[in-house]
Formats: structure tokens, sequence, C-alpha cells
């Protein structure tokens, strides 16, 4: 029996504002909207770190069916849309003008929004290392933090991530090796068919050089020894973090997403990477947003600026793996057809009786 | 090989804008606005006709697979997302006052946006209905079109739009009865169950009032009543345009969603109520632009102004089937659960080997 | 000195989620999700009425010069940005299918998103009148707010609003009236020579019928009568709210917006409809949404349903005047030059020494 | 005499698709969708380039009264729309997936998006320079263009682009000195008591040891340095691209932009960083989009994918001297009021009769 404010708490919720500048005599018209904006934002956090728990959850067991995946996809594709409005929530905090900040920001040293624990949580459990991060100051990131957040995060880095767990359920995948079957090998094939085919496009392509279709016959044959080498990659090499089974099985999964069986792991895989992007994209606003709310000065937690956010939107990719298997795919035209075997064990007939 | 301007035809393309204003030498400011503009909703239109031909094709068949249903998802997920930029877009739109708009206006009488084939087609397609219309300046709608354009349109509404193939596609499921299994059976007792429930809660619900119970149990009543006929429901009757067995698996898709089986079902209506949203929100916005470009004037092809398009915001509805089945869920907690037979049909175990 | 957990209260806030589902044992997946979005919904809205305590500041007083129009503008400009997320953030939602809602929809009886008394103040400071509210399950709307928010709200309802203010200032433009110089007698003439230009116009159209032009020709006469009507309107005549000085003081913003005096004022006007079309849109995308989520049930405090909410969509327009206004406007080819007098006094050069 | 579909040379227009796999026998899905939408964006740089003849216009003369510079705000503003739409748009294009791509990409060799050359004219025409642009493939850009294009584009390098035009307009500011007033002066003394203010919060700031007082106190005495440099900044120097007279106009509007002469040029430079960073949100969604739809692989145009879009994300600023300014503000508090002679040349009194 539970009415509106008293069921979303809005007593507390609307009373937990309490701006520097009022305290000092001296209300500065825009701190009520820094920390509105930023409350929104912590409160979105949450939300995506409960999502976080459930999928994380999906993907603890040894064995996964599809009735669960559907659930996982269901959570991220959520916390994509949550995504997008952070992002584009930017759009109102752009409404403040540089003076307008300059009214209050000395209050607030030496809070910063590299404080936010919850976003840190949420970098680490999808799979960011302390080692990814870019040191700040020339101090550890989570020097920013509290103690107990210091804590919990190194701790937390220790554990299964995201990434971790999608690796083990890709490993686990089944079609790749049956009976009449050896996806690698039929990959194999078919990339040197493939590069036959577009050494050939080079070739006759009126329009370009000798020395263009030297330039660009060697990188054909680059990418055609890149190519391979994808089916004999060690964990850790050349930085994929993916081990050499989950690889492969994405490049599967990728390669056959339209067997019903690869439809949600596709679209898991997709929705990964759409994170990424979008956690990236809200970096790349930051950035933009503090170069041109702080100029060249420091930001409010003595940061140095804009700089530092703009590297982070470059070089914090979590799931880079997945776009590099770009690289690897092999057109529909190219592409082996599956033998009837794997084809029947990835499908259902959706039939009518 | 082509190079990057012949490939798009600009030539053709960036040539094709030829401003009224101009040709009296009094040039508008912003008829090239007004000109690009609606080009480029056209070529918007183009896309989702192109999008519908795959999507029909898909549904052509008497048999489809589930390879096939992750294409139509596929489209139709497309076609939402080029229906947001199309909402979005009149934005730009907005940027033109309506003082800027009367300085060509009249010289385009009498063309009018209501004389847009393509987006006549794409309603016609989906499934509205000549008789769904609504008359306009008391003719029917389709006078404001060239005569073969008229002819195609009405030949067209003759045929199978996507809402029919829906409908057969729906009424072919499997599933719902087997062996020892009949959804109908199942659903009519959960329900009796759940209602139950219902009237549980609201009798110990000590903040209500007698009055109040009361007139909350003729609704439970009334609403039980309403939950059994949707099996029973004969096509055409009460305004519903499935029939009697589309919709009974439509209802059991929404239900068990989380089986395989049912997934890219799921996905499917998911999207035609999209669909049916973001046609909506286009209508409406266009509607509140017309109000604010043109106040109680008439359009400029004579058109009575906002008030049509606001009505056909709220009315023409294709999927309002779809949102209508909602009443009829019945919450996971009172939902029976499937038994074996039914789910291991609905399922492939995705498990290591 | 704080750091930003604390400044934040984040403790307080992240704390203030407490599922109903929770309590009973049976975690519903979603009603976090529920809880979290119409927290930050309230937390917007609280800003929102921080801006408009400003805004009304803005224009409590006698006289305003331009410094504070300035700041008004600023002021609704990120009330413009605010409601274009809240509309936009329904996607959120939505990613909450209707069988997840079910889940916990019951436990929340009889709380209702109609109980939100921040909105309800929004509304009624920017001038949404007791008598322009629909009533609801029979009953006046206030009804559904706690006794102390009804007092508060009828209280408000008899104060002066936004679009009384917004009056009080239009009526006092200056300008209009000046030594040689009559607004509407200037308009009066214009209008007259405007349509007889546009009588030859459609006269000339061959593409036209008689009986076309006929019927264009009498819609151009009640168009001629409705203008100069405009000129002697009484307030509350005819629905308009504004009073005669006010809207034609509107008319002459819109009219003159080049001049530089009148930019900032024109800008402020258009906001205003902005922020009406939003509001609008909101009330559209939440009634498609509760359509969805809840078909012809009753909805969670016993609310009819999205019916209610689509009529107030289409009918709760507070700034609808300034809607109506561009009846009125004639173009520019046709908009006579305003005499040097009242050029040079809304104008100051911005000339090289 | 028009209707719709001649108006809008809908035949012409629509009939502009020929995809290279049709041609071939071989239709790929999604090449209509990849035509379509770079078409969509040539037509919109069509419209920015239609809006930067009517804002260059503007500024071409020696004088211009604000009825001029509120066109220019107007014109900038829908530039802003525009490339907001440009960027969501990019929203459809990633439902194709890189196999979808792959379905054609080898068709549109040596063809590259990097050849647009309207794209081209709109940075060269704000004021992108040669110099400033990355080369690409060891080759100038241009090289990438036709024979004319390219001549066009470096002809047009050598004209006054709107940033110089720009500059010219704010150097021309009057206000900064006048009888009794010296704004670089007045900026020197409150600059000097603001660092003495900021050093003594540090000071007083508990939480800090004794080193982070150093550090920020070493901060302090850098950015005192650098702020009085702003007054005798020469052009080009340290990187600037305005004049050192047009640096301290856009200062001085900057930090009196509440006065009514100041709120225009105010608005447009912040449209002119709105337009920066759109277009780097565009490149940088782009260089994502092709990370994704290409990998490592050379792009349709030979190119070396998605760094180079990253790189040009990140370095192609053009108004980056407006961001820098952020730097060079002093709080309001510490913000010298204008005498009133100059207060009163910026304002009109908006005032009753």
């Amino acid at each position: 029996m539970v009415d509106y404010p008293d069921y979303l708490q809005l007593d507390r919720l609307l009373s937990a504002q309490a701006p520097e500048s009022d305290k000092l005599g001296a209300p500065a018209r825009d701190e009520l909207l820094f920390i509105i904006i930023h409350q929104t934002y912590e409160l979105w956090f949450k939300q995506i770190l409960h999502e976080l728990d459930l999928v994380e959850n999906t993907f603890s067991g040894d064995q996964m069916d599809d009735a669960f995946l559907s659930d996982a996809v269901h959570g991220l594709g959520r916390v994509v849309e949550i995504l997008k409005v952070l992002v584009s929530q930017v759009d109102i905090l752009e409404t403040m003008t540089p003076l307008d900040f300059l009214d209050f920001r000395d209050l607030l040293v030496p809070a910063s929004g590299f404080q936010s624990f919850q976003w840190r949580l949420i970098e680490t459990r999808l799979g960011l290392r302390p080692e990814d991060r870019i040191a700040f100051d020339g101090q550890p990131f989570e020097k920013k933090l509290r103690l107990d957040e210091q804590t919990i995060l190194l701790n937390l880095a220790k554990e299964a991530s995201l990434l971790d767990r999608i690796d083990a359920w890709l490993a686990r995948t089944p079609f790749l090796v049956m009976e009449d079957y050896d996806f690698a090998e039929a990959y194999r094939k078919a990339v040197a068919a493939m590069f036959d085919n577009e050494r050939a496009i080079v070739q006759n392509n009126k329009s370009l050089t000798d020395e263009d279709k030297q330039r660009q016959h060697a990188a054909f044959d680059a990418s055609e020894e890149t190519l391979t080498q994808i089916l004999d990659v060690h964990a850790a090499e050349n930085g994929w973090r993916f081990s050499a089974k989950a690889l492969r099985s994405a490049l599967f999964i990728n390669l056959y997403r339209d067997e019903p069986a690869a439809h949600l792991p596709f679209q898991l895989l997709s929705l990964l990477m759409d994170i990424d992007e979008l956690m990236a994209a809200w970096r790349h606003r930051h950035a933009l947003l503090v170069q041109r709310m702080i100029g060249a000065k420091v930001g409010t937690g003595g940061s140095s600026g804009h700089g530092y956010l703009a590297e982070t939107a470059t070089r914090y990719r979590i799931f880079g793996d997945l776009f590099a298997l770009t690289t690897y795919l092999i057109p529909r035209s190219a592409l082996p057809p599956l033998p009837t075997t794997v084809q029947s064990a990835m499908r259902y007939q959706y039939s009518a009786k």
C-alpha cells in the first residue's frame, strides 16, 4: 500500500542537494544543475550495475542455454539505451557556460568527477584492467578514490570480468568441430580462395597504376598472412584478450550469424561493441565539454583536463578484439556453406503442422 | 571502377533543387531547405520500401524457418532506425520560422506534403486500409495524388499487406497444441486463478474505501470476462484485424517469449509496435509543426491544417491489435510452466561438448 | 573542502530505492528500473522548477531591461534541453516489456505517476489553469494528490503564472505607438494589400477549377476578416488568454524579429512554444507507452489508461495563443518597413570607431 | 503551379541509385542503403554550404549592425541542427553489419568517402587550412579529389574563410576602449586580485598536503602569467589563429555576455564552438564505424582506416582559439563592473511608456 511520493522516497531524494555556494550565502545560479545532473548520472550507473549483476549471473554457470542468453541480450540492450541517454544528456550541461561554472568551481576543490566509484566499478566489471588505465597526474587512477573503494576495486579486478565470462562461454560454443566438419580448415581454404579473387580485381582495375597495384598486392599478401594467423593465435599474443578458442567461435558466429542458433550470440557480441562505442562517445563528449568549460586550467580535482579524457576515449576499448575480428571476415560469396549436419544442429524448423 | 561522385550520381542529385522563388527572381532564404528536407524524406522512404520488399519476401512462402525470420527482424529494425531519424530531423525544419515560410509558401500552391506517394505506399503495404483513412477536405485522401498513383495504390490495397502476411505466419505457429498441451485451456485456468488473487489484493488494501473496492472488483469482473473472450474471438469482431488463431499465437509468444523459439517472433512483434509508435510520433510532430508554421490558415495544398494530422496521429494504428494484446497478459507468477514436450521443442541446448 | 561522494550525497541518493517486490521476497527484475527512471524524472522536475524561479523573478518587476531578458532566455533554453532528455529517456523504459511490468505492477496500487506533485507545479506555474484540466475518473485531477499538496496547488493557481507575467511584459512593449507610427494601422493596410495579392495568385492558377477558386476565395475572405479582428480582440474573447495589447506586441515582435530590440523577445516567444510542444510530445510518448504496457487495463492508480493521457497531449496547450498568432503573420514582401524613428529606437550601431 | 513530385524532382531523385552489385547481377542487400545514406549526407552538405553563403555575406561588409548579426546566428544555428542529424543518422548505417558490407565493398574500389568534395568545401570555408590537414597515405589529402576540385579547393583556401571574417568583425568591436575605460587594464587588475584569492583558498584547504599546495601554487603562478599574456599576444604566436585584437574582443564578449549588445555576439561564438564539437563528434563516430566495419583492412579507397579519422577528430579544431579562451575567464565575483558610459552604450532600455 504505497503512494507515489513514499514509493520513490521523494523526501529524501529531493532534499539531497546542498550547493556549496548556498552555504556561503552567495548562491551560484547553476550549482543546482551541476549537482542534479551528476546525481542522475549516479542513479543510472546504479541501474547499469544492477543489469550487470543479472548478466553476470547468466554467464556464471558451466552451461548456458538460450533461454538465459535471451535475458543477457535484454539486459545489455538496456545498458545501451541508458548509455545513449547519458551521452545526449550532456546537452543539458552544455547550457551552463564557463562563466557560470566559474561562479562555484573553486568551492568544489578537490572533488572531481574522477571520483565516481560506480563508474570505475562499471569499467572494471566489464573488463577494463588496472594495467589498461592511463596514469593520472603521475599517480595510479585509483588514488582519487576513498581507501575502502580502492580496496574493493583492486579486489574486483582479480575476479572474473564480463569479458572473462564471455570468453569462457564463447570457448564452449559447439558446432565448430563436428563429425564431418572443422571450421578452422574450412576457413583457411576459403581465405585462400578469396584473396586470389581480390588480387584479380585489383589486377583488372585499369584506373590503377602498376605502382598502385603492387602496393595493394603487398597489402593483400600481408592481410592473408594475418587472416590465417587468427586460427593459431595464442592467448595474450599480439594484444588479444580473448583466448584462441573464443576468438574462433566469435568469428564463426559473425560469419554464420543467420543460422538461428547464432542469432542471439551475434546480437550479444554486437551489443558489447555498442557498449564500448557509447562509453567512448561519452568520454569524447566529456572531453570536449571539459575543454570548453575549463580550458587549459586544472580540473576541479586538480586534473590536467580534457587531454586525459580524450586519451581515455581513444584508448579504453574493452572489447577491442571484437572490432578487430572484422578484419578476418570473408564475404558471403566466398563463405563456404555449412554441411547439413551442422546446419540442422543450428536450427529448429518453425513449420506449420 | 567507380569514383565517389559518379557512384552517388552527385551531378544529378545536387542539381535537382529548383526553388520557385529563384525562378521569380526573388530568392526566398529558406526554400532550398524546404526542398532538401523533403528530398531526404523521399530518399529514406525509398529505403523503407526496399526493406519492406525484403521483409515481404520473407513472409511470402508457406513455410518459414528462423533463418529467414532473423532477416525480417533485421530489416524491420532498420526501418525503426530510419523512422527515428525522420522524427528527429523535424528539428532542422523547425529552424525555419513561419515568417520565413511565408516568403515562398504561396508559390507552392497546390503542391502539398499530402502528395507523397511513397509515404502512402508505406502505409498501405504495412496494412493501412482505404477504409481506415480519414477523408480530407471532404474527399477520399487519394484524390490528392496523380491518377496513375491512385490506381496503383487502390490495387495495392487489395493485395496482401505485411499485416496479412504476419497474420498467416502467426496462425501457423506450432507449439500451441501438442500431445498433452492445449494453450487455450491452460490460459483459461491461469486467468481464473490470477483474478482470484487480484481480488484478494484489493480486498486486503486498507487504504481503499469499500466503495473503491467495489469499483475495482467490478473492473476485475469485467476484465476477466474480456480476457477469456480472447480465446473465442471471431475475425473482424470488435475491431480485431488479426484472426483468432493469429491472436492466440501472438499471445503465446508474448507470454513465453523467453523460450528460444519465441525470441525472434517476440522481437518481430515488438518492432511492429515500434513502427506504429514512430509513425504516430512523426505525424504528431508534423501536426505541431504545421500548427506552428501555418496556424489556422489553409495548408499549401488547400489542407485544413494540423487538425487533420493530429487526428491521423491518434487514429492511424496499424498493429493496434498487438498493443491491445497487453490486456490479456498474465504475470509470470501466474503463468503456468510449459510441459517438457513443448519446452524441448522450443529449445536447442547450447551446451559444451 | 568536499569530496565527490559527500558533495552529491551519494549515500542517501543510492540507498533511496526500495523495491516492493524485494520486501515480499520475490524480487522483480525490472522494479529497480521503474524506481530509478521516476527518480531521475523527479530530479529533473526539481531543476525545471528552479529555472522557473529564476525566470519568474526576471519578470516580476515593473520594468525589465534586456540584461535580464537574456537571463530568462537562457533559463527557458535549459528547460527545453531538459524536456528533450525527458522525452528521449522513455526509450529506456520501453526496454521493460509488459510482462516484466506485470511482475510488480499490482504491488504499486494505488501509487500512480498522476501523483507527481512537481509535474503539477510545473504545469500550474507555466499557466495551466484548474479549469483547463480534464477530469479524471470523474474527479478533479488534484484528488490524486496529498491534501497539503492540493492546497498548495490550488493557491498557486490564484497567483500570477508565467503566462500572466509574460502577458504584462508584452503589454509594456514600446515601439508600437511612436510619433509618426501606429502599428495597428500599418498592419491593417498591409493585410488588405496582401489578400488582394493572394486572390490574384489563385485567380491565375490554371490548374484550379472554378469551383476550387471559389472555395479558396471564400477562405481568403474569411481569413482577412479574422486577421483584422486580431487588432480589436477583447481579452478572454474567442478563447484568447493573452490581453489584446499583449497579442498585438507579440505579433509585432514576430513580424519585426530581425530588429535587434526584437531579437531576444522573439527567442523568448519561440522557447515558450518549444516548451508547449515538448510537454505535448512527452504526454504523447507517455500515452503510447501506457497503451503498450497496460493495454485496456486500469493504471496502477486506478487510472483508465492511455486515453486520458492522449487527450491531455492534444488539449493541454498553455501558450496556444502564440501558435495561433501564426495565422496573423504577413509575408516579408507585404510587410511595411518601419519608419526611421522606430528603427533607430530598436537598434544600436555596432560599428567600428 | 507545381505539384509535389515535380517540385521535388522525384523522378530524377529516386532514379539516381544504381548499385554496382545489381549491374553484376548479384544484388547486395545493403548497397542501396549505402548509396542513400551518402546521398542524404551530400544533400545536407549542400544545405550547409548554402547557409555558409548567407552567413559569409553577412560578414563581408566593413560594418555590420545587429540586424544582420541575428541572421548569421540563425544560419549557424541551423547548421548545428543539421550536424546533429548527420551524427545521429550514423545509427542507421550501423544496422549494416561488416558481413553485409563485404557483399559489395570490393565493387566500390577505389571510391571512398574521402572524396566528398562538398565536405572539403565546408571545412575549408569554415577555416581549415591545407597545412592543418593530416597527410593521408603519404599524400596531400586533396589528391583523392578530381583535378578541377583540387584547383577550386586550393584557390578557395587563399580566400577569406569564415574564421577570417569573424576575426575582422571581432577586431572592430567597439566598447573595449572608451573615454574612461580600458578593458585591457581593467582585466589585468582583476586577474591579479583573483589569483590572490585562489591562492588563499588552496592555502586554507586542510585536506591538502603541503606538497599538494606547492604544486597548486606553482600552477596558479603559471596560470597568472599565461592569463596576462593574452593581452599582449601576437598573431600566429603560440598557435593562436585570431589576431590579438580579436581575441581581446572575444574575451570581452564572454565576460560581459549579459549586456544586451554582447548577447548576439556571445551566441555566435558559442555556435562556432558547437560546430567544431559536432564536426569532431561526426569524425569520431565515423572512425568507430570504420573500425567496426572494416577492421584493420584498407578502406574502400585504399585508406588506412579508422586511425586517420580518429586523428582528424582529435586534431581538426577550427575555432580552437575560442575553446582556449576559457582559460582566460575570470569569475563574476572577480569581474569588475563596467563603467556607466560603457554600460549605457551597450543597452537600450526596454521600458514601459
